[in-house]
Parts: structure tokens; sequence; C-alpha cells
């Protein structure tokens, strides 16, 4: 009993259910995103994670490699700012800024309403790269083939233990920024990757860092695989 | 026009306004979370930040440096795992966790019952770890006098500008990780800082690092000040 209120104490920790609606429209939507992606003949894949864990660097990378080879463009999200865009523009790539002001994840109608201000008819594979958060935008389909799941060393081998929603999502995880883990010190990839097989998840681990080129080759090979399969 | 759908393209990103009688309902709750905090006489301070900033680090770090001047007692949020409650216990204080399933922040509501979980008698400063994430928990009073953002070297100096709503929110904004800024080699607390300030904001900015006690007595200076000024 609590003395200031008199209310019950313990563990009346509330659920709310207020999204329920809002994602059964979403993803009514996120099947017409998948329609335009199927008449396109294009890869769509979701980049997700925290801020900061690389997602804008693994793309300028990833347009440099495929250069020649298959066409990327790029739909990027965030609350604010054009930079994200405009660093893939100047990679060599088309890219669309959506800014969501305060909203936390891209949705499937504001991935539609981009996708109208994108040429895919040249587009080989289109990135979505997501808000950087490693909660909210894993429960939104936006009609995307592949989720990919960034872990930059930097923020500690338990995380898909501690955020499980998203990694479960994953269709691969890679561990970014891999020319920080001396100085870093105390993350395992083992360790990551075995808390992800702890969610019951099979997917495949890529150790990559975008800066040293290292583990570049099999991040490629894998979109390349996944091109000639989804696209 | 779109081919496919022969809806309108463009700029018709979409607003959602769910959250509002929710948030209404929570800042209810949250001022009386501050009544059970004035009783109490306690300092409390919510830390917030992308997942794997250093929050739980700063906070072992903290309670060693305060043994024997103040007493610090913390609610833990996390979606899943009882990890962070565990570790500071261990670094010697009382810790109570909240494991919020899916949700993506801390609201005023869980505190409450976890404030049931603590006896704050002995409690000269509680802090609330919030759950790792730059975007959703700025938006939601939990009855604290502060609110501190870490933001570590590896994120990259540009995230003020780019989750505008957290940063604008802070009260002291924290450059964590200071031991890995020349690993990183791309990171500037001026620029940082000089987006922060571009939000019209004068919090003050603390550049700290856990692991090498660097900047720690400024950051300890803070907050003994504030608990004589709030708690």
């Amino acid at each position: 009993m609590c003395d200031v209120c008199g209310c019950a104490g313990g563990e009346d920790l509330v659920r709310v259910e207020v999204m329920h609606s809002l994602l059964h429209d979403n993803d009514h939507q996120a099947a017409h995103n998948r329609a335009h992606f199927a008449e396109a003949g294009v890869l769509v894949v979701n980049l997700m994670s925290s801020p900061g864990a690389g997602k804008t660097r693994l793309l300028e990378a990833t347009i440099q490699a495929l250069r020649g080879r298959l066409t990327i463009a790029v739909i990027e999200g965030d609350l604010e700012t054009e930079n994200d865009a405009r660093r893939i523009r100047a990679a060599g790539a088309q890219a669309v800024q959506i800014t969501t002001g305060t909203a936390c994840h891209l949705d499937a109608r504001m991935v539609h309403a981009a996708l109208h201000r994108i040429d895919l008819g040249p587009v080989d594979v289109l990135f979505i790269e997501n808000v950087g958060n490693l909660v909210c935008p894993a429960c939104f389909d936006l009609g995307q083939h592949r989720n990919v799941v960034l872990l930059s060393v930097t923020e500690g081998d338990d995380k898909p233990e501690k955020y499980p929603v998203m990694f479960r999502a994953a269709d691969l995880m890679t561990v970014t920024k891999l020319d920080l883990m001396d100085a870093v010190g105390d993350f395992s990839p083992a360790v990551a990757t075995r808390h992800l097989r702890a969610l019951a998840s099979a997917a495949p681990v890529l150790e990559i860092s975008a800066r040293s080129g290292a583990g570049m080759e099999a991040w490629i090979d894998w979109l390349v695989a996944e091109r000639a399969r989804c696209g």
C-alpha cells in the first residue's frame, strides 16, 4: 500500500494495445508496396539499427562495391535533416529522404509516398534505411523482402538478448565497426551470435568494417544471392 | 500518379495523433510520482540514450564515486532481462528492474509501480535508466527532476541535429566513451555541442569516460549541486 496515494503497489504494469488497428492498416499498405516492388523487379532491404551503428556508412561502401554490377537506390528515414540522402547521392545513387518529425519509425505509407519520388526502372536493389531505433521499426512491415539488423561492436554483445523483437525480425545480422573491436575490448561476436540463436533465429551473421573493407565481400555476395532469389 | 495503384504520389505523409490521450494520462501519473519524490526528498534523474551508449556503466562508476556521500537507487528499464539491475546491485545500490516487453519507453505508471518495490527512505538520488532509445522516451514525463542524455562518441556528433526531440529535452548532455575518441577518429565534442545549441538548448555538456574516470569529477559535482537544489 502506498502512503502518498493509497493505491496498491506491485506488478500492475500496463500493456497498451492502441497500436492494433494502426498495424492492421500498415500491413495492408505494405502488401501494396510489395506489389510495386514485384512490378519493378527490385530487391528491397530494410536496414535497422541503433542510432549511429553505421547504416549510412555501410550503404556508401555498398554502392561503391556494386558499381557497374547492380544499381542501388535508397529511401532514407530520419526525424530531421537531409544529411543521409545527400551522402548517398554523393556516393552515386538515387536517394529520397523521408523526415518523420517525431515519429520513431518508418511506416508503409511513408515508404509508399517516397516510391513516387524514385525511378525504380533501373534499380536492382532498393535499401530502406529506417530511423535509428532498436525497438519500434521492427513492428512495421514496409513491404520489404529482407530485414538486415546492424549491431555495432561499441553497443555491446548483449543487445540481441535485450532487444529480442528487433533481432528476431532479422534475416541477417551484421556486426559492424569491426575496426573498433580492439579499442572496445569487451565485444565478442560469438556471444552476440549465441544471444541471437537463443531467440531461435537461424539468421546468418556477418562481421563487417565498412571503414577497412573487412567482411564486405561476404556482404556483397549475400546481397547478390538475395537479389537473384527475390528481385 | 502511380501506375500500380492509381493513387496520388508526393508528400502525403501522415501524422498519427493517437498518442494524445495516452500522454495526458501519463502527465497526470507523472505529477503523482513527483509527489512521491518530494515526500521522500529525493533527486530523480532520468537517463536516456541510444542502446549501448554506456548508461549502466556510468551508473556503476557513479555509485562507486558517491559511496559514503550520497545514497543511490536505480530503476532499470529494458525490454527484456534483469541484467542491468543485477549489475547495479553488484555495484552496491538498490535496483528494481522494469521489463517492458515490447514497449519502447518507460511511462509514469510503470515507474510508479516500481516505486512500491524501493525503499526511498535512505535514498538521496534515484536514477531511472530508461529503455535504450533516442526517440520515444523523451515524450513521456516520469515525474523526474532532470533529464540527462548520453551521447557516446561512437554514435557520431550529428545526433543532436538528427534527434532533436530527445536533445531538446536534455537538462544535461554527457558525451560518453571519451576513451574511444581517438579510435573513432571523427567525433568532435564541439560539433555535437554546436548542434545542441542550434536547438536553442543551453544545457551544460560534460565529456566523460566511465572507464578511465576522465570527467567523472564534474559529473559528480553536477549531481551534488542538483541534489542540493531539488532533493
